[in-house]
């Protein structure tokens, strides 16, 4: 199983580690969690530079993928070369994205018909993009999945582990990175957020 | 204002990038956060490998200091060299502590007669370093902090912008961060365990 966070220059250091960091709670030989760049550094809004793992291309055979956000989507949007090495395909990927991630998709037309979940300051560009925006964290359909807010990323990773290794995996994964003494409150909150949005 | 974020090898990312993403929300000319780290780059305990800003000993001039966490704070606690490089200085600093950064902070003796708060796995070492540890998220008393749970990070980032900017400025940078359709209640609530430890 192999999660890709694409993660570009100007990056949301919040939207692409929390989930990194969420997902790397499960300890499993053939589960790898990897920050997908389209160069080999990639410097956050803030200033931090990361090495990238795979590349962009490799993303296209992950398992799935979630779409980091930052303060240069636009120019992501508006650069076709770099928008063809996206090649996502949510008939057999997991597909999430976070904050301006979403714009990513809708312009992808990976959201036609679905709507979506994304920050404040993204949602007139992803409604211009056509896509209903909710007032809510999280929302997923299919194989496609959105959430708005930084530290709605948690619920992002955990939908992407109960939907491969359970329910109780996702929990467990929440309950390590939650607040102490607000643990119990704060995975039960997150449960209600994806739990709706599971295959029955 | 200088906060300087101490980030070792084997850091946990959740802890060291959300206090960086949530602090970096104070727009001022004099507000810098960096990576304090003692190489020029150091790689997460999932794999992330970042570049330093300044090194460790220019933390000892920040205004504010934030120790985070890690795979490896064993070896940092018994590395005389390097606890030797921390010179910090609550008289003149704010300082805070994430998860396994408590036990620096306690075999630094920074904690002597002060509680703290930190992890569950990092809990016992505190408590043998001498400390008592709450089952709370954070705590501070004077001008040194402590949280427990890598998503109590954004407690101890308001508490430092609450400290130096007010409880105004704290809130709006909570609001950012917090999951779209949840943003009054996580502020509140983020609010309500720091207030009790700000100056009257």
């Amino acid at each position: 199983m192999h999660i890709a966070i694409l993660t570009f220059d100007g990056y949301n250091e919040l939207d692409s580690f929390v989930a990194l960091g969420i997902l790397n709670r499960i300890k499993q030989p053939d589960w790898r969690v990897t920050l997908c760049c389209p160069s080999a550094e990639v410097t956050s809004m803030n200033g931090v530079t990361v090495r990238a793992q795979p590349t962009l291309e490799q993303a296209h055979a992950a398992d799935a993928v979630i779409v980091g956000s930052g303060l240069k989507t636009r120019e992501v949007v508006n650069d076709p070369e770099l928008m063809a090495r996206l090649r996502l395909d949510p008939t057999r990927q997991l597909i999430a994205a976070q904050c301006s991630g979403t714009w990513v998709l809708a312009k992808l037309g990976l959201l036609d018909l679905v709507p979506a979940c994304t920050d404040l300051t993204s949602k007139p560009w992803v409604q211009e993009a056509g896509v209903e925006v909710l007032n809510q964290p999280f929302y997923a359909r299919g194989n496609i999945a959105t959430a708005g807010g930084c530290l709605a990323s948690p619920y992002l990773a955990a939908w992407i582990i109960a939907r491969t290794q359970g329910t109780e995996a996702a929990a467990a994964a929440l309950h390590y990175v939650a607040p102490v003494g607000e643990k119990e409150a704060y995975v039960a909150n997150a449960l209600k957020q994806i739990t709706p949005y599971l295959p029955a």
